[in-house]
C-alpha cells in the first residue's frame, strides 16, 4: 500500500475511485465510499466538502508544492523558466500513476468532474500568476508565462499517463519544446 | 440601438447585466430580467435555459464564427496560424465595447459566472482543437495550437477592453508575439 493510502484522506480517494470505476459516479454516494474505506461518513466530511471533491485532493498539496518551489527559484529567472522549475517537482507529490490514470478515465466520463477540474486548473492559474507578480513580472508577462506553462503541463500530463516508463522531467522538456515549434512554425505570428 | 440590442435575445442581454451591474447577480431574477425587457418569463426561456446563461448568449456565435473562419483558411497553413486567423474575424460578432466591459466586471465579481465562463471557453477550446484536428494536424499540435491560441485571445480581449482606440488584429499580434517572449525569454526551454 503506497504511502498515501497509509491515511484516512487516501483510503477515502482510494475507495471513491474504485466506487467511481466499478458502479459509476452518479450511483455512488458518500456512504458507500466510507463505507468501502472502513470509516464514518463524518469522518468523509472531515476531509471532503463533497462527493465532487473527493478526486481533487491532490490539487492543494500540487498548488502548494508549486508555489513552495517558486520561492526557491534563484532571482532574475524568467517567469517561464521560474514555472518549469516548480513543474519539475510535481511528481514528488503525485498520486500513483495508475490512479491518476483511473481518475482521469473518471472524469473524462462525468461532466461535473470536469467542471471541478477547470475550477482546480483555473486556481492553480491564478496561484502561479500570483506568485509570478509577487518575484516582479508585470500582469501581462506573469498571465502568459502561466497559461503558457499549463499548456506545457497538460501536454505532459497527457503523454506521463499514457507511457508508462517515460520520464517525467524529459516530457516537461519536450512539451515546451513542442508548443515553441506550433508558435514559430510557417509564419503563425504573421497572422494580423 | 446596436442591431443585436433590437432583438428579443439582445434586450434580455442588455436587461441582465443593467440588473446585475445595478443590484447584484444574486438579487436578480429572471422574472425582473423579462420585466426590463418588456418581455415575458417564457420568451427569456426560449433563448437561455437559466439566469446564468444569459451572459453567453455570445459565445455560440463567437465559436461558430471561429469554426468558419477556420474553414475558409488555405489548406497546408500552420496551426496557430489558422487559429490566428479565425480569431481575426471576432469583432464581427462582438457586443458593443461597453457591453462586454461591464460583463467583465460582472463575470469577475461573481463566482458562479466565473464558473459557467470556464466552462464556455473550455468548450471553445474543444471545438477549436477538434477543428484543427479534422485539418489533419495531431492532436499533441492541435491542442497545443489551441492553447497558445487562447492565451492570446485572452490576453487580447483584456488589453481590448481596457483600450478603447485599440485595434483588435493589432492587439492579437502584439499578444502572439508577447507570448513567443515569454517562450525564448532566458532559457525558458532549458530547465529540465
Amino acid at each position: 500500500m503506497a504511502r498515501w493510502e497509509g491515511n484516512a484522506r487516501g483510503r477515502l480517494e482510494r475507495a471513491a475511485l474504485d466506487l467511481f470505476t466499478e458502479q459509476g459516479y452518479d450511483r455512488t454516494t458518500v456512504a458507500q465510499i466510507a463505507k468501502r474505506a472502513n470509516l464514518t461518513e463524518r469522518s468523509f466530511y472531515r476531509w471532503f466538502p463533497d462527493k465532487r471533491e473527493v478526486l481533487f485532493g491532490g490539487s492543494e498539496e500540487l498548488e502548494e508544492r508549486f508555489i513552495a518551489a517558486i520561492g526557491a527559484v534563484p532571482e532574475g529567472t524568467g517567469p517561464l523558466a521560474t514555472l518549469m522549475a516548480a513543474f519539475g517537482t510535481a511528481p514528488e507529490v503525485f498520486r500513483p500513476r495508475d490512479f491518476l490514470r483511473e481518475r482521469a478515465a473518471v472524469i473524462a466520463a462525468n461532466p461535473p468532474l470536469q467542471e471541478r477540474e477547470l475550477i482546480k486548473l483555473a486556481s492553480l492559474s491564478r496561484a502561479l500568476t500570483a506568485a509570478l507578480r509577487e518575484r516582479g513580472h508585470d500582469a501581462a508577462t506573469a498571465h502568459l508565462a502561466t497559461d503558457a506553462g499549463m499548456a506545457i503541463v497538460r501536454i505532459t500530463a497527457q503523454r506521463w499517463l499514457a507511457d508508462g516508463d517515460a520520464d517525467y522531467a524529459r516530457l516537461l522538456s519536450a512539451g515546451a519544446a513542442d508548443l515553441l515549434s506550433v508558435l514559430t512554425q510557417d509564419g503563425a505570428l504573421a497572422q494580423p
